[in-house]
């Protein structure tokens, strides 16, 4: 930069800008193992005074320190199963609070001026459900204020203040969606998302080794990966994301290659060509259970189902069996963590509706098969079903979407199906051995 | 309380009162070591218990878990050894935001209603001295109607805010500050520091084993004792109670007996019967430099002292000897960490000054004896020189004030001195056997 030569310059110019490329504003967020310790919040400084070097605006979000919420969780909830969660939220917020402050320190040490921000000072505004708060507002006022004086601003994520000055912070993998709403609030070009793994993937690399790192996925597709087991991105975030048509990328904090682009999650309309399928996910916290002489007439599903839901149980795959005599039987899933108290609830109701035996079952997995690609092609669900059978693979349930469609198999069966599945809608990666 | 006869209460009050007995207000602050993990945290929110259902209007302040704060200074200063003190602030501050918080929870817990508070929140304003920032004001409405409410606040201590919004810290053993600031904003009628000591000893009990328990002590003697090497309270704190009148008292949160009183520190003219002398300190963390030929003449001790409190070294006792030859030999202490920089600014300012050889010894202990009876007594510098002469130890320096005197000695005398003195201000304990 110094042996520029001035005459190239706009001498018309009325501000002198060291920085002629200086143009983009990103939002970079680095994840709990991203700046698990000081060598790595180093490291994750040196990646930001690249992007600031480069000349561009850069706002960054951070986790707490990997293991330091799960320590703050446990304190809480070993002293009170049910804690206040406004004191929940002011323990476990302290978490970012210090990653924020560490990351400035290192920022400034290696010469790029950088001052934290937590929740309170941005203000990020929540709603009062304190422990899974949702965003109302970010006032994105200092934080621009900030860049102006090309100071990066390093923002506690995961927490915010609710509208009566308490601490609130935003539910687990909370940092993704700060990191989203911050750069919807300040106009980012850019919203990447620092984690473990180098991008999104058609399915688990550690189950299909021909698994192949995707390019670009559109917001839909990441949507209902992230909802059926991805977890590269909380759901949140990325349904903030399409909202916001904010820009995601997810790449890899650990990568030393430039050439490290990760995953760009897209709109759909960007016209990039796409395959039918873009990805396959699955999710082993499944629990089965099955309802059996349930009377057939009206209103009986609405009673079950609402009790359930009115417990707050979220109540996933659904399907119901022809009905012999009268009655018939109903089988849906629950997260395994949630099955002991459906069937507490099941039973309470059991006499006003006059149902028979609840029997549930741990030992299933549920495959979903993801792609925008389904709108106009018929073939995906019928390629599903046909490759599963010629594995001797028995379905028990099956749910769709526009873009996806599930089935609940044996869970044994899962290496086997994640693979055959990956082979069958062409995603394998073209690999010398596998 | 469920037995009260109502009759016997007052018919024509407008007001029923739940606590007939309410009517004082109490600011209990609690030391890390009393929160240092959640077993104690229990025993703490016990504690507060007891004083809230005595009918008690209870303010709590508290400070990190122990060990919490070095990690979090550690971190600062690994990642740069001149961290921005705004950044170290909000790392640092983190420590007393889990404590308020978990204190709540576990309040909460046993059916006493409490809610945090961050400095932020209250708010507490500091001047810009981040690490070490003075308090400007408190503001306790916040704090008053929460005692208003019957919930009783818990207070993060240690932490404030700049008036840019930014946290600061008040620096080390800051939250004995802040308690005081607390009591005199919400007009307590007493402010009880729990610690790891039931109370304010006559001197070290691991040194002197017939040292005793105070039952009270001025705030001047307080004062002198915390400057001199008494850890008991922080000299901020004390000096900011005998600014506001805050009747504070120093016991212990581990003592299990009812009648652990502890100490109270007291205004002067509270009347009380007093010893000649209230305590004896000792402080190791002194060194002593000696400078030779110094030139006999006006400025020159002037130029000396000037230049080192410039660069911000805190000069302590200073001696200078009889001049011959129109020079004289100057000796001082200043504390151990801050002898290298002090001989470093002495070479840098000899060539102007003119003196001669500068040396160092670090085998010192300053020995202090406190009391306001001192005032009207001048037998006790006599007494203090006569036991230390009878056992053969030499006085290097010595300085006093209007209730305290110091002397420099040689520090393998420490222990023999501190017990002889003791005894010879009356101060030995009626112990069967020692």
């Amino acid at each position: 930069m110094s042996t520029l030569d001035p005459s190239q310059g706009d001498p018309s110019s009325p501000l002198k800008n060291n920085h002629p490329h200086k143009s983009r504003t990103i939002v970079m967020k680095f994840g709990g193992t991203s700046v698990g310790d000081l060598e790595r919040i180093r490291n994750v400084a040196q990646k930001i005074k690249i992007e600031h070097d480069q000349g561009n605006r850069v706002a960054v979000v951070v986790s707490a320190m990997a293991g330091v919420t799960n320590q703050m969780v446990k304190y809480c909830f070993d002293l009170d199963t049910m804690p206040a969660m406004e004191e929940y939220d002011a323990v476990v917020a302290s978490g970012e609070q210090v990653t924020s402050g560490l990351v400035a320190i290192a920022l400034n040490k290696i010469g790029v001026p950088a001052r934290s921000f937590q929740g309170w000072q941005v203000p990020l505004i929540t709603d009062d459900a304190h422990g899974k708060a949702g965003i109302e507002t970010v006032d994105g006022t200092a934080i621009k204020a900030c860049l102006d004086q090309d100071i990066v601003p390093v923002i506690a994520g995961f927490q915010g203040v609710d509208r009566s000055g308490r601490i609130a912070t935003l539910g687990r993998g909370g940092s993704d969606t700060s990191a989203v709403a911050f750069a919807a609030a300040i106009k980012a070009d850019q919203c990447d998302i620092y984690t473990d793994v180098d991008g999104v993937y058609t399915t688990d690399p550690r189950i299909v080794t021909k698994a192949k790192k995707l390019d670009t996925i559109t917001y839909e597709e990441m949507l209902e990966l992230a909802s059926v087991g991805a977890k590269v991105l909380q759901t949140r975030s990325v349904a903030l994301a399409m909202r916001e048509k904010v820009r995601v990328r997810v790449l890899s904090s650990f990568d030393k290659t430039d050439d490290s682009s990760g995953t760009i999650v897209v709109d759909e309309n960007e016209g990039m060509e796409k395959e039918l399928v873009a990805g396959i996910a699955y999710s082993l916290d499944e629990s089965k259970i099955s309802i059996r002489n349930v009377p057939d007439k009206p209103g009986v599903a609405a009673a079950i189902f609402g009790s359930l839901s009115g417990a707050g149980i979220n109540v996933d795959m659904i399907v119901q069996s022809i009905g012999i005599d009268q009655s018939t039987n109903m089988t849906f899933t629950v997260s395994k963590g949630e099955e002991h108290r459906a069937c507490q609830i099941l039973d309470e109701h059991r006499k006003e509706i006059h149902f028979g035996e609840v029997s549930t079952s741990h030992d299933v997995v549920k495959i979903s098969v993801v792609g925008v690609g389904m709108r106009s092609n018929t073939g995906v669900a019928a390629t599903m079903f046909r490759t599963l059978a010629e594995r001797g693979i028995n379905v028990q349930v099956i749910s769709t979407s526009e873009i996806k469609i599930s089935v609940l198999i044996n869970a044994e069966y899962t290496e086997l199906a994640m693979r055959a599945l990956h082979a069958a809608y062409g995603l394998d990666a073209e690999k010398e051995d596998c």
